[in-house]
This record gives structure tokens, C-alpha cells and sequence, in this order.
């Protein structure tokens, strides 16, 4: 068979791309179909809610499942959200030091979230903190077309009631399956003036 | 002064550009500013609208003020709709036979629309053919953020209700201004069969 | 498990998407990994020359082994070339007529390359034509970052030596494979002033 | 005249967009003209290359003619390196305090290069700290068709020779002029881990 032929693509992801619109009688147009794959705001928003429900999700499940368990979510997480497949994703966490500032690959990533890789010895699990509530506040948001980049506050609670605010940048990008998934990421501890 | 630093840009745009939007009590999000250069279906219907407009106009002005003033007008019309200004609109006119089936340069794209360009002896004046209504029929849309295309049929009906169907595909492309160019049209007369 | 979750997506393809740049002693930048997702000629070049070999193809398999072998072939080009996945593809073949000039289904278009289907009577199958040979011949092409456009001829020969030549538009996308795909695909037979 | 017309676009621009190239006998291709608006690696590095230049500009200016010329001159970079005129630039700079620590304005991100501002009271002027050199060491670079984004360090030096390293995002956009211009920026002071 020609090697250079690949199988058929999913075609189960069509139906989630696909948006019928009859155009009705106060339009001269008939389009059958319209596909629609700009981001929208809608869209962005949703993913920035899922984030923060990943952290929550990840706290919880160490708590009540151990480390073990809130990793193998933060993996599912990691795939879900972030886009590692493309090759790399601008990832600055809230609290890396150098050398290991810079977290562009996926194993690297999945260590500042749960900790426990030898590789990074200052990783303590971001994600293991307890986190109870995480709210997004966001300064501004710009949607290019087919990439949108948001930046704002963001705002944790720990299971002691403290709140660590810091500055977010979150770029995104569609996949085929017309998901977001985070490109650029870089979180920073609000500077005070010393 | 540095002559690497270019003028400021034209500001006056800026309000066409930016969508403020208050987000509501039903979201967590508290964005002061949205900004969205995505490109959406109505864009693309008006744009497409415009289009058949300005051909209707140009064979009134021509019918009217003669073809000086129709081919003024058409310049504008091409300025205004089409993407000459990047460097080359991929443009296959409906009646162009060779050598000069394309029209990749905006002066082989007046001479289409209105002749009387020695260059391009075959040109009649596309839009100078007496017509009074054009239709945009849509068979499909394709929005992929930063650009839209659409096929369809685009029906023509002259001064004597004679009607010409031709389909039509267009690429449209987004620019500084937010509005939309047409960087790809390939128009053709219906296949009948022999 | 969490169903928002997707499963981890294909990490084979991040060897074919990343590039890896170790920038010299003449830039003061040392960047570690460069991922350049835009579109190069030299892929749709290389597109271009795919969809007619491939064409050659579906015609030598079907003069070898029949048409059902031909048809099981144009199933994997057209998967491996469009992108109906994504909901639709702006596609007029050449030589389709009414009711059915445009093609935006797969199964629409697997009908016109090979025929055989009665939901479509007219179609003998464009790809059944004993084609020998297919030479592209571009007179333009737009890269506008992660989306190109292309618009020529393309000169097809039959085993008897007749050349047809087409002008043809193609718009191409990137999958999340970094593979091509055509999302417009604009043929029509050369307008010849009657 | 029709005043859903605009004026004629800058055709000037056009040379700086067009790259003729002549497909030599190695391929079949033969493209009369090839435009490509996706960007490149070689762009970024000189926009970003662009941006330490600047800076020091502003800081010599500021040393040798004063304030207001830094000033002045800090306006035209602003207006020629980012894209305020879209609406919104994402621009947290390294050391804003709330309730001002997004720039997403011109004003204020004019405020924060070189101060004088009352209603940025806390503004000093970063770029008035007599910077003598300014190092970009980039991690990764992510280039997606139209938007490219990049993260690594900067080192800036001052006239005592002090260096202060911060951790650098930014994302670029191309303008109608083929420019890239800069519409998130998120720069931030080292995590010391206190």
C-alpha cells in the first residue's frame, strides 16, 4: 500500500467542528454550511475556568488519593491543556529558579505540578498546595484570529484561607479537534518595590 | 532623528478596532478590554454584499458619467475591496482567456473591470455590462481565524433580466484597519457538459 | 477518570514539527529550540506535487487493478490531502454540473475522482482518465503565515497525449501533523471567448 | 464621491512585501511571483534586537538632551515596536505596582518608559536608569503562520555596571507593512524562592 498515503482522520472530531446554519429570510444568502474556526471569547474564557479547576482538581486528589494519583491527573491535564505536541509550549511558571526557570518541555512541566522528579530538586508540586479557589481575573484579552492571548491577575486560596495573587500571560492556540491549548504561559509573583 | 523609528500610526482607527466589553455578574471574568480581530460571518456576508454592490455601481456610474467615471470609480473599488497593496491578489477573472488569464497586478484587474487598457486588448469592461442586480449564493464558508473563504454561485442579471451564473470562490484576509480584502477570487462560467 | 480529560495527544509527531537551532557565535541570541509552525513554499510546492502524483496514481491503479483498488486508493489521498475533517472543503471540481457543481462532503468528492456513486449520476470519475502525466504551473502564490493559496494551470495529459489544461486555485492549511491540507479547491476549464 | 470607498492604499509598501522569485529548472514550478507574509525567525530576533536598541537610545537621549527628548523619542519607539493602534497591547512591565500594573494603553506604557506622569505616580521611567547594554538570551521561540512569540531572559546593564536579569515574554504580530510589532509583552524580576 502507497506509504505515503496517511489512514483516514478522525472523523469523530467533525461534528465538533461543524456549525450548520440555515440563514434565514432576512439574508440574501443561502450557505449551506459555515465552519467557524476562529477563537472566540466564549472559548477562551472556558479554557481559562478549566485551568483553574485542574488546580483544584490536582490539590484534591493528592489529598485524598496521595501523589501518586494527582500526578497521573496533572499528566491528563498537561495533555489536555498545554500544547507539548507541537513541540514546545513558552512556559514560566510562578516560582522556578534558575537553571530550571524555564519549563518548555512536557516532563519538565508535569515536575513543577506535582514535584518528585530528581531532575528538578527545588520542584515541590505547585499543584500540591492545597489550592481551594482559584479566580481568574483578567486585564485584557486579544483574539488575533486564530490565536488569543490573555493577561491578568489571578488569584489562589489555600485551605488556610491565604491568597497568593500573580500576573498571568496565557496565549492559546486551536488544535484540529478545535481545542485550545495553552502555547505561552508565564506567571509572576506581583513585584511590591521591594 | 532615528530613522529606524516610523511615524505613529494612524490612531483614528483604533475605535474600529476595540470592543469594549463589560462582562456581566453571570461571569467570573472582569476583562476591561476585549479585542477581537477575528474574523467573523457577518464580516464576510457584508463584505461579499459590498462587492456586488460596487459592481452594480460601476455599470450605473458608466451608464450615467461614461467609462472615465466608471473606471475612477472602479479604482477605488479595487483599493478598497481588493489586497493589491501586498504584493499580488490571486484573481481569475470570469472571461479572461490567455496569455492573460490572471489578474495578479491591480492595473490587469481595472482593465478587466472597465477595459480601454491597450495592454490587455481582449478586455471589454467586465463591469461595464449594463448590470442590474447581482445575487450571492453561498454553498459554503470557511472561517479559519485570521482568514475566510467562501464558494458559491454569484448570479448577474443585465439591463435586459438576461441572468449569467458563475461560480465563485474568494479569499478574504483581514487588514490593519479591520477590514476585509480579497486576496484570492476565481470566478468561472457554469460547466455545462458540452 | 475525569472525562474533560482528552487521552495524551501523539507525541511521534513532535520530531517532525520541532526544529532544533543551536544559534552561532554571530548572533548574540541562543535560543534552544526554534518550532516554526509557518507555511513555506517549499511545502506547498511539495503539496502541489503530491496531489498529482497521486492523481497519476488513482489512474494507473485503476488501468492495474480495477476500480474498486482506484477507489480505495482516492480514499486515502482525499484523508490525506483535504481536509474535510475539519467539516468542509470549498472544492468545484472541473467538469461538475448542476445540481451538484460543488463538493464539500468527502463522500461527494471521492464520487468525482472515481465515480460510482448514484446519489451522483454524472460522475464518470475525473481520476479513471488514463491520466499520464500532470505538470502545475503557478503564477502565483500567497503565504500568509499559517495559511497558502495558490492559482496557475495545471496541464493534465491522457494516454493518448491530449492535454487539458485547467486554471485551478488551491488554499492550503496546517494540520496539527504540520501536513498540508487543501480547504479550497477552485478548478474550471479555460474560457475560451466562446 | 462613494464614501464606502477609501482611499487608495500605500503602495510603497508594496516592494517590501513582494519577493519575485524565478523558479529555476530544478522544479516544474514556475511562479511568476512568490509573497510570503509569514513570519520569520531572522524577523523576530531583529524586532526583538530592535527593542534593547531602543532602550539604550532612550537612555542616552535621556543623559545627553534630557528628559524630554527621551520622551519624544520614546513615543516613536512605542508607536513603531508595539501595536497600540489595534486597541490594546498585553504589557506588564517588570516593576508596576497595583492598582497599575497592566500598561495596556499607550499612555501608560509611555508613562512607564520615561515617567512624568501624574497619573502614574509610582512611574520613575525605567528607561531613564542610564541602561548601557541590553542582552537577549532567548529559551525557545514559537512561530505559529502569523503570530510569533518568544521567552527567555534579558540582561540589562547600568552605567555602574549592575546587571539585572528578567524572565521575558513577547508575542509579535505582522502590521500591513510587513513590521512585526509587539502585542503581549510579560516581563519579570528573577524568583529568588525569597
Amino acid at each position: 500500500m502507497n506509504s505515503k498515503y496517511q489512514p483516514e482522520p478522525v472523523m469523530k472530531i467533525t461534528t465538533t467542528l461543524v456549525t450548520i446554519a440555515f440563514i434565514g429570510t432576512t439574508s440574501s444568502v443561502s450557505a449551506d454550511v459555515i465552519v467557524d474556526r476562529a477563537i472566540s471569547e466564549t472559548q477562551v474564557l472556558a479554557a481559562q475556568k478549566a485551568w483553574c479547576e485542574a488546580l483544584i482538581d490536582i490539590s484534591t486528589t493528592n489529598r485524598m488519593k496521595g501523589q501518586a494519583a494527582a500526578s497521573a491527573l496533572a499528566e491528563k491535564v498537561i495533555d489536555s491543556a498545554y500544547g507539548y505536541q507541537i513541540g514546545v509550549v513558552l512556559f514560566k511558571p510562578t516560582v522556578t529558579v534558575n537553571p530550571h526557570t524555564f519549563r518548555t518541555t512536557r516532563e519538565s512541566a508535569l515536575s513543577y505540578f506535582v514535584g518528585g522528579n530528581p531532575a528538578y530538586p527545588d520542584d515541590k508540586g505547585f499543584a500540591l498546595n492545597d489550592w481551594t479557589k482559584c479566580e481568574i481575573d483578567n486585564r485584557a484579552i486579544l483574539i488575533i484570529g486564530n490565536t488569543a492571548s490573555t493577561m491578568g491577575k489571578v488569584h489562589l486560596t489555600d485551605k488556610n484561607g491565604n491568597v497568593t495573587s500573580v500576573d498571568k500571560s496565557w496565549q492559546f492556540v486551536k488544535d484540529d479537534n478545535s481545542q485550545l491549548r495553552i502555547v505561552l504561559h508565564h506567571s509572576s509573583l506581583e513585584f511590591t518595590g521591594e
